[in-house]
């Protein structure tokens, strides 16, 4: 009976668990994606009160003016570029919008990739993966006080995909062996166990450590 | 013995779970993420060599030209303008981000939003449940053969938010009590419980059905 009544406690508790972290998930998803359309809106209302500046100078014949407006916008665009890293497209845009937020909070990104053919893994698990590691070193080295990079690695040598991932971080770091606590505010650190959930899906394994100065991730995949 | 074994088998389990609900909402998180910034990237893309012909147009002197070209543009960006459904920066983005995706897959959206001021409600919980009920509704009424329609109500009366959302759906779909099944292949209907979840938080309650033609979801929270 006591073992019967345990058992509901632990699954009413894990079911309880269960939910609070997909509920937590979901919410910093709804943060992303609110970002990204608010970029989208934001663009979309600048290019249109543009254009109507440039349609008045060339009404005016001040074709000069018109112009200087189109150069400087062009090359406003070519600087906010969104850079294409890979041809694996679910993985670019991933990298694309944290490299964006990154440089947006005056982090250094340093991102380095060897394109490859990812084979056998499923575009959508590199995405979550890559998500989830670019999540935790752009949050990490944005609240650091100097010297804030985050320099991604992906490189394949042989028949294993390496990604590794590096960020600044200064602040004390207490891991209960391989696990670490999330350095945000009532966060529990799920991303890590989907990291690692995720190389052991791919017979590979992931590493987490760290010194005073930076946060360091490896992951390793099979290829095949 | 037996007992504890079981616990830990039980422990184990939940755990696996959780981190599997975890991964498939994370898959679709990125997803939605790498949708956003592509539309993103080709605008900006498309907008540069937009600006580089009217460029050229104002060169050769063929005002009228550059002109035609810069109207048509404004005209549209005016018809793909992300509409402002609700002051409420967090819902307005997930709701004009599902009302544009709806739109592109030819789906009639019909929303009516009395705005209204979330006082006690988290704005994140309310991005949740109106993400998770919109994916649902759009993903559901774009596989349907005609008549696509999503049809979404937020209200106030007194202390209580009422969300009713309907969609067509003619498929058949067996409920387990107030469980509904995911109309997504290797999804589990993680959706709904989240909503039932965010609901008992503020009080309320969420109730879903169906008919031949249609899924019908109404949530009530109480506003304090």
């Amino acid at each position: 009976m006591c073992c019967y009544l345990l058992l509901r406690r632990w699954q009413a508790e894990g079911k309880k668990h269960s939910l609070n972290n997909s509920l937590e998930i979901q919410r910093e998803q709804y943060k992303n994606l609110s970002y990204s359309i608010d970029t989208l809106r934001e663009l979309k209302h600048n290019f249109k009160y543009d254009l109507l500046y440039i349609a008045e100078k060339i009404h005016d014949n001040e074709s000069q003016k018109a112009l200087s407006k189109i150069h400087e916008y062009i090359s406003d665009l070519d600087n906010t570029e969104l850079i294409r890293f890979s041809r694996n497209k679910a993985i670019d845009s991933v990298i694309s919008y944290y490299n964006q937020l990154g440089r947006n909070s005056g982090i250094n990104m340093l991102i380095n990739i060897t394109d490859f053919d990812s084979g056998s893994i499923d575009s959508s698990d590199l995405a979550v993966l890559l998500g989830n590691l670019l999540d935790n070193a752009v949050t990490a080295a944005a609240a650091q006080p100097k010297e804030l990079f985050v320099k991604l690695n992906m490189a394949v040598s042989g028949n294993m995909l390496s990604i590794t991932l590096d960020n600044s971080y200064s602040g004390e770091l207490k891991p209960n062996g391989n696990e670490y606590p999330s350095t945000k505010k009532n966060h529990t650190a799920i991303g890590l166990k989907s990291i690692a959930e995720i190389a052991h899906k791919y017979n590979g394994d992931s590493v987490f450590s760290h010194d005073g100065k930076a946060f360091h991730a490896s992951v390793l995949l099979h290829l095949q």
